[in-house]
């Protein structure tokens, strides 16, 4: 690897990682330059910039700070966080107690709404709208946990926002795919999506709604 | 539920939740007295306490520190960390890398471990014994990362000694079922279990490794 250069942080991801969006953003709204560097997923074969770096898991995203790898999305998070930390808007709130609720929050994310929105699209028939019901139940959890909030955590965008945003680049492919409106079911989800999508942040890392629900389409093998 | 006590932080879980025995191991360590409530997670009615207190997961382990519930047993170490700081003895390291790599292996103990030992008893015939070698694989990772040092973090027992350690409960267990010697296989992390179970904040809350195994085999539909 070429680290020769004058960017000393790299950001090795796939354009639709919802993972990676996130340490995308997170780098965004802290106002830090990065290089990307572009790993394709529809290749089976990682690049050895992948194998040298994260040799355990293999996978994106992958921060690396001057020739350092940081691996996980959500531990990318935290050392983003942290090594950014005076000077910039942080992701994390202070209290110990709102941090424990936005981590636990990122971890249902990851652990349900990631499956569930999975078994949505590769699921068929009378099934489908059993795992319709149950995605939209989990999204209104968050609904309900956002309220009358501007973000997750109050007034300023943060870690939870951070976090789950990527998924809304595959909220209009669930609404084609299963002929529901999330503004009618989670309108203050609908409406926080809304002024994510105004943060520049956020849109330079977002992508096209319809190359995402594409490219999903052919992960799940959707017909 | 009746926080009139005078014990004001309450552990939910269950004896034989690997997950839940982080959160217990860690208040031992850090000295911070709890009351014990047993959540029989064999019985699958969850009790009134769980659905109050974890209303969106209806799981243990939960931290109830003056009646606010904290869940997500990776999170919990969190907190637990910032609310009992100064001092007492931190799990996390200092530094941001270091913190990094702490969270990177919790996360893959989590995602792989736990799925691969699942697997590993559930499976049967030559199954079995690629799934054991995926396993010890798995585990000689952990016997790198932690190379020579006494704990992952270095000289002092932290965050993913404490994430890691109630799967050691299981070791033995493995070792019956798939007659393999993890001392052979992971000298080093056979050591560290030893020295962690030296440990009277690990050894109050690790159960016994037979009643461990018997619990597991009968989850998993061991015969």
């Amino acid at each position: 690897m070429d680290m020769s250069g004058s960017c000393e942080i790299v950001v090795v991801d796939f354009w639709a990682n919802g993972f990676g969006m996130r340490v995308r953003i997170a780098l965004e709204e802290k106002g830090i330059m990065y290089k990307y560097e572009e790993e394709n997923l529809e290749n089976p074969q990682r690049s050895q910039l992948v194998l040298d770096m994260n040799p355990v898991r293999k996978s994106v995203p992958i921060l690396i700070d001057e020739g350092k790898p940081v691996c996980d999305s959500l531990a990318i998070l935290e050392y983003i966080d942290e090594r950014w930390k005076d000077g910039f808007p942080s992701l994390l709130p202070e209290d110990p107690y709102e941090r424990a609720v936005a981590r636990f929050w990122a971890q249902y994310v990851d652990n349900k709404i990631f499956d569930t929105q999975a078994k949505f699209l590769k699921s068929k028939g009378e099934k489908k709208e059993d795992v319709k019901k149950e995605l939209i139940g989990q999204l209104k959890l968050l609904d309900d946990a956002l309220g009358e909030k501007l973000y997750f955590g109050g007034d300023k965008f943060g870690y939870l926002d951070v976090a789950f945003i990527p998924f809304s680049s595959m909220f209009s492919g669930y609404e084609c795919h299963g002929s529901f409106k999330l503004e009618e079911e989670c309108p203050k989800l609908s409406a926080w999506v809304k002024r994510c999508l105004a943060r520049e942040g956020v849109s330079r890392v977002l992508p096209d709604f319809h190359q995402m629900y594409e490219i999903h389409k052919k992960w799940y093998g959707v017909e």
